[in-house]
């Protein structure tokens, strides 16, 4: 079977936005076991869109076009795909009602500008748009299957959910896959990862692995690609692969189910009932910030301080003014007193800090930027070490640091000894 | 003239990876004053690459390429342009010099995998790549030129800028768009934007306006597309342009050379010799994040505190305990104390506050999710502010809050008034 993707509109050739719509369709055609043919990016004109349709009408099963449905003159999809498939525009009632409707319910002016939008290829079937003034439509034309939808990721993703993917399961026969499993992994390079599975696909036949880099994570998929449901057989298969891909990658592994660490950190804290203090310098604020982005972070996030001058370490984390002479902000020990402090007082059960060096400058031939100690104090806890990584930006350091310093938590709280990192 | 784009590579096509590359090009196209007619993402098959290459080479002008010119077996870009052009694949001596010389400066094995990028169509040139393996090249077919750069972002930029744009300059006697200004907006949404822009192209032929959306904040570039160079009345020209511009947007323009907001405020307290201090509730260590995002920010950043719980604001920053009973956390009086109280301990000359409601939950009829309290204290100013915004998730009101801190105080190191604030 084959399947394209079509994306309309100038911005995307004006390099103003990124198509991310498009990833979203082979990301959902993929789920179904289908790799896309080809994707087609082409501007709001009604000859280069009719052109392009009409070709992919005799050479491919299904087409998912986006973009191009709004109210305004560029919005020319539908007279695009009427005119290259010889139909007339008709206003179509039920789209017309569908949007009434929406207008009504948002409390909107319904214009003429909008009635254009009901105006679609004769042939057409209408699909309802619930977040937006857009109805989408389906049709087949020579050979394929159409589906047009806005080009708005939002109301294009509910309307692919609600009214595309059904359609798609019911004409070709497709099976969504409903089983994928995700892991996600810390502390390795994802060309090791995939060093370290080679051999998964031949021991797990119908499955495939699939990796997704966001620095410095790399996410894990376990895609369930053949025939079955959710009998236990198949459930037993997904618990085997998955034992195996986890037995392979060792203590990378921070979740066990996608999650990102500061996640997996919030449920080990909610669940232990620990409240959790943070003391940073380097990180600026990055490991606070990524700790409440988790929603009920307040359950156990109670304080952090930022210190970024060696007046603040002192006065505020009482980090000794003997330890910043002798050893500088950059040490293992000033990490170890940062930890100890923000945990006193503030009263919380864990204590973990951050110092180090996240450049451009302010790097030396003993402590190159990159250099960061990581400290921690917990219940009958208190440590800190020193890693030193070489990822070049500020930014990436940053991000870095940050997540050591988090999975050295998540350690912790698993009860895992500190010598186990990275 | 007819300009295209194709990226080829599974990856896209499966959905694992956004196309970045395309996007890229077709900005550096747009620079160009070139509108790329249609962008095609291929998979990592010889029929398919060469089909879409032939197509092409029969209807456009110009052509990009990106992806597979990698050592593995699936790299096959270079094997399908030559069975298609009708051409073999020779051993190209120059690009296999300068893989040689790059893998002796790096210190890595020459494989036979590696000789295989130094295969290229008969007819092909080479483009150098300095930061990487794969050679690069450029051929004339039929009606078309065409440029093969790597799929790695990095070695595909500087083979662009090095290899393929001033050939294109040469070739067809495009105009690098030199002249671009960039402002940064903030607390109107894009669509507004466009609304107090619109006739700018009428009033200043020659140049046009693009806008990039990245919330909460707006990028306006001004560009010149015309003929003409660095002479006296361009410059002013683009000096009328952005005037005319910056009155339209009255007091949204937060950087007028396109800087980012921190880096704004940064370049105020350095210049003014101030010391800043942070004290976050609702924000949870993004203002102080962004704040120290910013190369050198040690110089004028000392201390925040990230005061989840009411605890932590009464014991480090003496919220007054009678305060927090009468007004609760999310209030004008608590913002004030906590941007008085963190100046106050970290001895800075600023200090400001955020202290509110980012969601999901927590909200009330009286201070919905969304509201937030903003404080600042300086050299004989102490005053705080509350705001409500409507964006939903708990990310966009991170964001939106900590953008309206910053703003505020940019807006009093600039000597506005507070009055001024959206």
């Amino acid at each position: 079977m084959i399947a394209e993707v079509v994306s309309t509109g100038d911005e995307v050739l004006l390099g103003d936005i990124l198509d991310t719509n498009s990833r979203f369709l082979c990301e959902q055609f993929k789920h179904m076991g289908v790799l896309v043919r080809q994707i087609t990016a082409v501007g709001d004109e009604v000859a280069e869109i009719g052109n392009t349709l009409e070709k992919i009408a005799g050479r491919a099963d299904i087409c998912l076009v986006t973009g191009g449905l709004g109210p305004t003159l560029d919005d020319v999809t539908a007279l695009a795909c009427a005119q290259a498939s010889g139909q007339k525009l008709v206003l179509n009632s039920q789209a017309l009602e569908t949007m009434t409707a929406f207008f009504k319910k948002r409390g909107f002016e319904f214009t003429q500008d909008n009635k254009k939008q009901a105006m679609l290829p004769a042939s057409a079937k209408v699909l309802s748009n619930l977040n937006g003034t857009a109805p989408g439509f389906f049709m087949f034309w020579d050979q394929c299957w159409f589906f047009f939808m806005p080009g708005v990721p939002s109301e294009m993703k509910s309307m692919f959910e609600d009214g595309v993917k059904p359609r798609l399961l019911d004409i070709f026969g497709l099976k969504a896959e409903i089983f994928i499993e995700r892991l996600t992994l810390f502390g390795l390079p994802e060309s090791r990862a995939g060093v370290l599975l080679k051999g998964f696909e031949n021991k797990f036949p119908g499955m495939r692995l699939g990796f997704r880099a966001y620095f410095p994570f790399i996410e894990v998929k376990i895609i369930y690609t053949g025939e079955g449901n959710a009998c236990d057989s198949l459930g037993k298969k997904m618990t085997d692969a998955r034992e195996w891909v986890v037995l392979r990658l060792e203590n990378k592994v921070v979740s066990l189910t996608g999650q990102s660490l500061e996640q997996e950190v919030g449920l080990l804290l909610k669940e232990k009932k620990y409240t959790l203090a943070i003391a940073e310098s380097c990180t600026g604020g990055l490991v606070s910030n990524l700790v409440t982005d988790v929603p009920g972070s307040s359950d156990y996030f109670l304080f952090s301080a930022i210190t970024y001058s060696n007046g603040a370490k002192e006065t505020i984390l009482k980090v000794n003014q003997k330890t910043l002479e002798a050893h500088g902000a950059v040490h293992e020990q000033t990490a170890l007193e940062m930890a100890r402090g923000v945990k006193i007082i503030s009263n919380a059960d864990w204590g973990i800090s951050t110092t180090g060096i996240a450049g451009p400058s302010g790097g030396t031939a003993d402590k190159p930027v990159g250099t960061v100690c990581i400290g921690i104090a917990g219940p009958g806890i208190e440590t800190a070490k020193r890693y030193t990584f070489n990822f070049g930006t500020r930014a990436e350091n940053k991000k870095m640091f940050t997540a050591l310093a988090l999975e050295v938590l998540r350690r912790h709280l698993m009860g895992h000894t500190p010598s186990l990192m990275v």
